[in-house]
């Protein structure tokens, strides 16, 4: 196909995927216009990101699948929301296709980021499709709401409060290090299986921090998409505190202890700089301790990991079991 | 530099820019974090467009700068908003960049993006950086906003309506055109200059889509980023109605005729499927007819011209000197 057919089977497609979804009645004009008519609540301030994903830089075709690719993308975009305390309600593409891919391949594109923003109630409203030649690139930009002049923020972290996480980390890394080795080592399938699928379609803690901020339970937040030694600097760098994790407390999956042991990489290396587990990370102060637990654990069907504590200071540490400090800086995933 | 050294210092390259803005206070989070909260008026409705730019199709760097890209990738997007009639707030910016591209590079981008940005009151409040590898792209999405329950669209021209445009048309075709030939045709240095600037630096009618909605003179409207077949199709197909151009109302700048003699082209070939001009084509009920030439001629310091009208009907028809309609359907501006 040439650039033009593409771009109009492209529309077609959008248009076809899209007019399938439920009707947004927050939505005045429709896909076809340049621009989209958007109607906000009236108590309510917008909570907007963007993320980009570019082919080979941040996923390979040798590896992963359009629907993946979808689907991930929408997950980068409202686990961002998330960790705001938001909810997401709109989405625009912009989408760099090429010429050189089948239809089939952009259908199940679509398929893979429906599928995920349908199941926040996200409409795909608007955005632009054009030739990106020799390099797939999408660029995603989601809009959603917050309680007016309420938002989970990295800056409000106090000394004193305590570090939790949603999830285990370092398992969307463990899968990348499966998929980028030719050799596999020798583990056996369900946790190759899961590990895999924790880096092409990460799960992420789904309305977590709106309920953290519904019942001002966390004093900030942010998700991993960095890793943990580069998110909590963002944290750090924000509140102008330092934060100290308990090594033995950083949670661990057993697929990836699986893992680190048969390739000879500690679970922790992992864990602390890898990225893109999208599971979140907030601070409560320490008399809501009991209580965020509490609520998390119903939310998420498990409880949440406690790794460490907020000090006065400036960094990231990690203390091991004899109580020794040691800075990890700014280590955390990045993209070639 | 590599990819991870480029992004920092387009980082900070940002935050130098950006800060040096006026600080908005409808932003309520800065640019440094994932998310940005942005608090839109009581009364509005929200007003959202995406374009993107991609190296060697929307643009090409043996013939443009980089301020010139930043510029006309603001441009495109407030015109969409412009002739929706609403009032541009916000921006973020998804940015695909190339390493071995100089910091120079990137802050003149950057200059040219805010100064246009600036112009309209617009803030740049987030986005995302990637590692493009080497191809650049760019992906704006604008944030607006509209009176709630009130905007331009192109779904309501009515048959009788006349059809108006903001200014001449095929000056950015013709631009390029001279752009694209390395043997220049022999035409005097002023209009070749005002025809590359017309291709590389468009100018637009600021504030008349949101003066038009005001005063409810126009019935709808769309921006000529297309040309002027193309643009004035989507009118047609999405009002249900037909559009007769009279082909000697066309307006055709002075260079533009010089050129086309130059080149033996038809000066009409570039107006009607030459895109890229920026200008606002719109339609008006017959008895408003003369007060939005008024009202037209006093914001853009020159009478608009009126093209054409509607009709029951379908498609864009050309009509000759002697009463005789050609059909010229959906001939636009393409990007290769």
């Amino acid at each position: 196909m040439n650039s033009r057919s593409t771009e109009l089977k492209l529309i077609e497609i959008i248009k076809k995927e899209v007019s399938s979804e439920t009707p947004l009645t927050s939505v005045i004009t429709d896909i076809g216009d340049d621009c989209v008519i958007l109607r906000p609540t009236k108590e309510a301030d917008l909570v907007v990101t963007k993320d980009c994903m570019v082919e080979g830089v941040h996923f390979d075709l040798s590896y992963t699948t359009p629907y993946f690719i979808g689907r991930k993308l929408a997950t980068s975009n409202l686990s961002d929301i998330g960790a705001a305390g938001g909810r997401p309600l709109w989405a625009l593409l912009g989408l760099g296709f090429r010429s050189d891919f089948s239809t089939a391949f952009y259908q199940s594109f679509f398929k893979g980021l429906l599928s995920s923003l349908k199941r926040e109630g996200v409409g795909l409203v608007g955005g632009d499709t054009v030739s990106a030649k020799e390099r797939l690139f999408f660029s995603l930009t989601l809009i959603g709401e917050v309680p007016k002049g309420k938002f989970l923020s990295r800056a409000k972290a106090r000394p004193g409060d305590r570090i939790f996480v949603s999830g285990p980390l370092g398992d969307s890394q463990g899968g990348l290090f499966l998929l980028q080795n030719r050799i596999k080592p020798p583990i056996p399938r369900n946790p190759l299986k899961y590990l895999i699928k924790s880096h092409l379609d990460p799960s992420y803690p789904m309305g977590l921090g709106r309920r953290l901020l519904e019942l001002d339970l966390a004093s900030s937040s942010i998700d991993v998409s960095d890793g943990l030694s580069t998110d909590l600097w963002h944290i750090c760098e924000r509140s102008k505190v330092r934060c100290i994790i308990e090594e033995s407390a950083i949670p661990i999956s057993r697929p990836l202890r699986l893992l680190s042991k048969a390739a000879h990489v500690r679970p922790l290396d992992f864990a602390i700089s890898g990225g893109e587990d999208f599971e979140i990370i907030w601070t409560t102060p320490p008399h809501k301790a009991q209580e965020v637990k509490k609520v998390a654990s119903k939310l998420l069907k498990r409880p949440p990991y406690e790794i460490g504590y907020v000090e006065e200071g400036k960094g990231v540490f990690l203390k091991d079991s004899r109580g020794k400090l040691r800075e990890i800086g700014r280590l955390g995933y990045e993209h070639r």
